[in-house]
């Protein structure tokens, strides 16, 4: 397996094609690209992870119903930024559908075979005829062939700093296969998932089903390990589109073919996963929180949740204190029934507590380990074999002046 | 009822003494009262919430055992701020029985007669040497009848701005009883409480079975319906203590009496939480959430919670900005079920929502009503009828800047 960081991401598989464009989702006339598509002239099988949030919003409730049938095939994706057409009502799902069939009708394909996927602010309807005349510009790219790949990244951002991708080919000795991802994240960034897009493609032929079990295996060993900001929105979208055109297919019943195939897209998650969170917003610090000892790995889920989420620890980090306390205090209301006598503590691989001990000669490496970008936080609970990783980061003074209004 | 908003609060009871001291907790030497007791010659009767936390901090097991004994009665209360006495392992906890141990001796009453508080710094041990000089400095006060009300109001402070007190008398028929508190707060509030130590005194006579009842029924009331920053401490402790004085006896059999009381308890500890929110770390503004309409009311306190502990929606009542979005996209990751088209969301009368459908000509007046410093969110699911109260606040960036070292 060879990967790739950075680089075109969606267009690396053979067969697709990539537009971005800018038709002013936010009536700012800022020229910012907010409307792209991702295209396969080959159908694709498809599978998608989407919110799970009460409140869906209209591209994901759309999306979704699409992929109810079990034999979908899709040409395309049309994404936005800027308006995530979420709290929109009936309007809303007007509006999405619209977006969908319009695409279809440019590119002349099915109206039931284009994904929708929007992102932005919430509650605010989308301005519908600078997006149709965007679908018609984008789609126009699409169709030219145009090399729109790094276009396409940029349109789907909004609080992101950078544009995010990655690619990996394998080879299977039956033939080369690629899948690339791009994806958008920042705020409301939560373990299963954020405001978060993400895009996936490959050249590998798959059935549906085997699609679906494997991406939703892949995104509980990545998306779902971040967390942010602890808030979980309304339009989290990951979806995964296989054309087939490296004739190399992919069947659970090929044990050491769909190990290899689910490898590589669980690499492409996780490279994706992570530069998510070292681009949240306002971000300094990447810290990854490793759980160990609990009696299940659903209670260390939980403790690297309650230590993640604490603003008191995230700002402890912002500054770089290497503060043991508020980390056991956020542990101990998991409420897993944590001994503290039991506790080790290590940052990096330094330890900071031993049977709940703090070993104070190490001060001096504690707060050069927390004063660095990147850092693991372990914390072993001695009382079982369950243990969870969370990679999160830290909360700056910036991320409240930035979120104050919008 | 009459109830009065700060004065010397612990002492409007009769026959309670109380005594505020520097001894230099922290070794700084900044003259900050940091020791403090509360007194009844008469012995009281006694009941206590504590912190659920897993991590529970050395005084607070050591307050714990005593009062496992069902017919305890305690003298004092002795509390420190500017350390914890959390994470201090076995020399934390001799330390907290040293320190109820040694006050004890100073006030010549048993060494099961003194409940023992710490707040402030987790995971280092006292500075017992100066916390023993201080003991009998504040004793000698306490026996010398010095009045020191708000010196101890004083001497429990961490990050709070101000003191906090309360008290309310009451005219029984049978003779006025009296119930007074303080509290301290700041950081670390959360729902089932916090770094908070709450004391609250009466001069009424009632068993220890009825006083932990009642107690129990007021938190829950109260200091349970608030949070800060989500992170709930070490150390939370509400402690009331009752000497009797009065000569009114309360009962549950008197249910018109003990109804009374119950009132009059209630009020103190719902003006001492909401001025715990108000005064809570660089806040700017005190935001009561109300829930409605949920299936059971464990369903709408789920609702409150998501709300009042986001970082999105707590950043934007700092910037006065009117997301609802932002509220009804952390309500829906409270996954009880929610239907956006039947939400209806006011900002204190005014509607925001209804039925899911914005009311933009509003707009203004949210904005308007966002901007004050103490405003009301209600948000009706209209799926059942429970409902559920949270009081809470904004997050400022001198929130993270205030926390980012300690």
């Amino acid at each position: 397996m060879k990967f790739f960081e950075n680089g075109d991401g969606l267009t690396e598989p053979r067969g697709f094609f990539c537009a971005g464009i800018h038709c002013d989702v936010k009536g700012k006339r800022d020229g910012k690209l907010d409307l792209g598509i991702v295209y396969s002239s080959k159908p694709c099988n498809a599978a998608a992870v989407f919110t799970t949030n009460d409140v869906k919003a209209a591209p994901v409730l759309y999306s979704q119903s699409l992929l109810l049938n079990k034999n979908a095939k899709f040409h395309a994706v049309i994404a936005n930024s800027g308006n995530a057409n979420a709290c929109t009502g009936k309007q809303g799902l007007a509006d999405s559908k619209k977006m969908g069939t319009e695409t279809a009708r440019q590119l002349k394909v099915r109206e039931d075979e284009v994904l929708v996927c929007s992102t932005g602010r919430i509650g605010v309807t989308l301005p519908m005829s600078r997006i149709t005349a965007g679908i018609r510009d984008a789609s126009e790219d699409i169709l030219g062939e145009f090399d729109g790949a790094q276009a396409f990244q940029e349109a789907i951002l909004t609080s992101d700093t950078c544009t995010k991708s990655c690619s990996v080919t394998i080879n299977t000795g039956r033939g080369e296969i690629s899948i690339g991802g791009v994806v958008k994240g920042a705020g409301m960034i939560e373990p299963n998932m954020a405001t978060m897009l993400a895009f996936i493609t490959t050249d590998a032929a798959a059935e549906n089903d085997f699609l679906k079990d494997i991406l939703k295996k892949a995104v509980d060993q990545s998306f779902n390990r971040i967390t942010i900001d602890g808030d979980m929105s309304t339009n989290d979208s990951v979806i995964l589109l296989a054309n087939g055109n490296s004739g190399v297919e992919i069947a659970g019943d090929d044990k050491k073919l769909s190990e290899a195939f689910y490898k590589g897209l669980e690499a492409v998650c996780q490279c994706l996963a992570k530069k998510c969170v070292s681009d949240g917003e306002k971000v300094t610090k990447l810290v990854t929180i490793c759980i160990r000892g609990t009696h299940t790995n659903e209670e260390a889920a939980k403790v690297a949740r309650c230590i993640s989420n604490s603003l008191l620890v995230k700002s402890s980090w912002f500054g770089s204190d290497p503060n043991w306390g508020r980390v056991i205090d956020a542990a101990g209301y998991a409420k897993v029934g944590l001994k503290f006598e039991k506790i080790d503590m290590f940052y990096n691989q330094v330890p900071v507590l031993q049977k709940g001990e703090p070993i104070e000669s190490n001060k001096s490496q504690w707060k050069e380990i927390v004063s660095k970008r990147t850092f693991n936080i372990t914390v072993d609970l001695n009382l079982g074999g369950g243990n969870a990783e969370i990679w999160t980061n830290d909360l700056s003074e910036e991320y409240v002046n930035f979120n104050k209004s919008e």
